[in-house]
């Protein structure tokens, strides 16, 4: 039996529909049940169930977006740090494998390639930058599982929710039996508050950056095939190979849906951080090949996007 | 056989001394030879050792003050929090009692009682409560145990220090076999940086406030005479009884060590904070009934402070 913990959120649906797709015995437990942020309360409930694997989904990632963990500092270091120690801690006691819902957002740009050097740039939108990147995408490099997160606690600027996530990488770090799996940006065809997709047709003004993304439902399959394929545990970006600019991902929205609509775009960072938003954004590239290298598939990011689109 | 973490530090230091005093057996456990803030190397160092009894004194208080705890981050949450965690459910596995030092950092001001009605002020040096105070010192009463904090992430502004400290006792509160020790700003006869009594007499300039604070030895004592009375377990308030103000300690300072110098007061909060300090100062009242009320003992302030200075 595989334990769901989440699985009524986001990223936890995802995973509950996949496990159902594949006909695969779980449960997708729910903190009314049995409080699973409570060690005395999961220990138990682990040695009577006996899972031969656990997913955990849940975390706190902030509504309507990720300024409301700058106000809610408790809970976000509850649900991102706190929670995955009592996980791996409880797991690793019954002997349990597990899963992790991480996120890219612990990076900050990219890696650059720049006449034969390879630079890390935490801003891609600076214009020599853009420019660089517009005239040559091949330039862009994904952060490795092996790079140091740049957008944490140990390397501000960054936002609460970040620093959360990537302090509960570093509280992972010293157990074995463990995948953390990254997630960049969620996106598929299903409307709805929390898919890329949705989110940029509904800003009054969109903010235009480079990122890696992931389709929900590819992410959660990618994930338990690591697991089904028995692949190393360890760090896994899970993201659709490649990356994107907002902008193309406009083009797409206007040309798949036929959308008459323009949208209008932030001019600045320095527009967009003094009117829109309360606390730095991650915007990152990542590279996917380890994943890949795995055999585990997630197709191009723009074969996913427009078959999304497609299908919206 | 009580096993002590952290002992080398300065509160674990008066831990040592007072466990050699009592000839009790103890192990001195430091991270060079057992990394304890790692769960799989504590859980089997407590399965080999069984110790009847641990005692957490480890934790991250910055050097030289609260405001390097603003710039580590990582370290301060990983210190006061995440150990927190890791020592209680490796505890909890193995069936271990143990003792957190906590902090009263956690609160700010105190309860003032007037006209009847009981009121949390959480600026003492505002002029109209500064005058009440002066006027009518039974006014003050100290925050009990069962108060909830209110200078944590859940009660800005706060120092990240005594948000990590309040957040490590929001992660105890599930367990059921441990004692959490609050001590508050700690002095003794004995100078150093981390002495109440020192820092004072080496600040270019003195901020005057209200407070409760623990004198070292005692603490350690009335800590451990807790666990050797089987007092009930939870959270205890371990201060000297009543509170004094720092305009106060620099008059003892100066009749009994005979000073012939001036002590400058910063002018305002405002001064203090614009010149001195980055971030919120904790200072603040506790009520050390509960305690007491076990048969342990803690000397008056006033009688702790003038016999520490008459040793100094």
């Amino acid at each position: 039996m595989i334990l769901l913990l989440g699985g009524t959120g986001y990223i936890g649906e995802a995973f509950y529909t996949e496990l159902r797709r594949r006909s695969l015995p779980f449960q997708n437990l729910t903190r009314a049940e049995v409080d699973y942020t409570k060690f005395r309360e999961l220990v138990p409930f682990l040695g009577r169930t006996k899972p031969s694997f656990v997913v955990n989904c849940a975390g706190y990632t902030g509504k309507p977006n990720v300024d409301a963990c700058e106000l809610n500092r408790a809970e976000t270091l509850l649900g991102n740090t706190v929670l995955a120690q009592t996980i791996a801690q409880a797991c690793d006691m019954m002997q349990i494998p597990w899963g992790h819902v991480s996120s890219g957002c612990i990076y900050s740009g990219a890696k650059i390639v720049e006449n034969g050097l390879v630079r890390i740039e935490a801003d891609l939108t600076k214009p020599d930058v853009a420019e660089l990147i517009e005239r040559q995408p091949t330039c862009v490099q994904g952060f490795k599982e092996t790079d140091e997160p740049n957008f944490s606690f140990r390397k501000p600027p960054c936002s609460f929710y970040s620093a959360s996530k990537a302090l509960g990488e570093e509280v992972l770090a010293g157990f074995d039996r463990l995948f953390v799996w990254r997630l960049r940006i969620p996106f598929d065809e299903f409307d709805g508050p929390r898919n890329y997709l949705s989110k940029i047709q509904r800003y009054s003004k969109v903010y235009d950056n480079v990122n890696s993304i992931s389709h929900r439902g590819e992410f959660a399959r990618a994930c338990l095939d690591l697991w089904d394929r028995r692949a190393p545990f360890g760090v896994y970006n899970v993201t659709n190979p490649g990356w994107t600019t907002t902008r193309k991902v406009v083009e797409r929205i206007r040309e798949i849906l036929r959308l008459q609509r323009d949208f209008e775009f932030w001019k600045s960072d320095e527009e967009f951080y003094r009117i829109a938003a309360k606390t730095p954004r991650s915007n990152c590239v990542l590279d996917a090949t380890k994943l890949l290298s795995t055999g585990v598939r997630m197709r191009p990011v723009e074969e996913a996007l427009d078959e999304a689109l497609r299908r919206w």
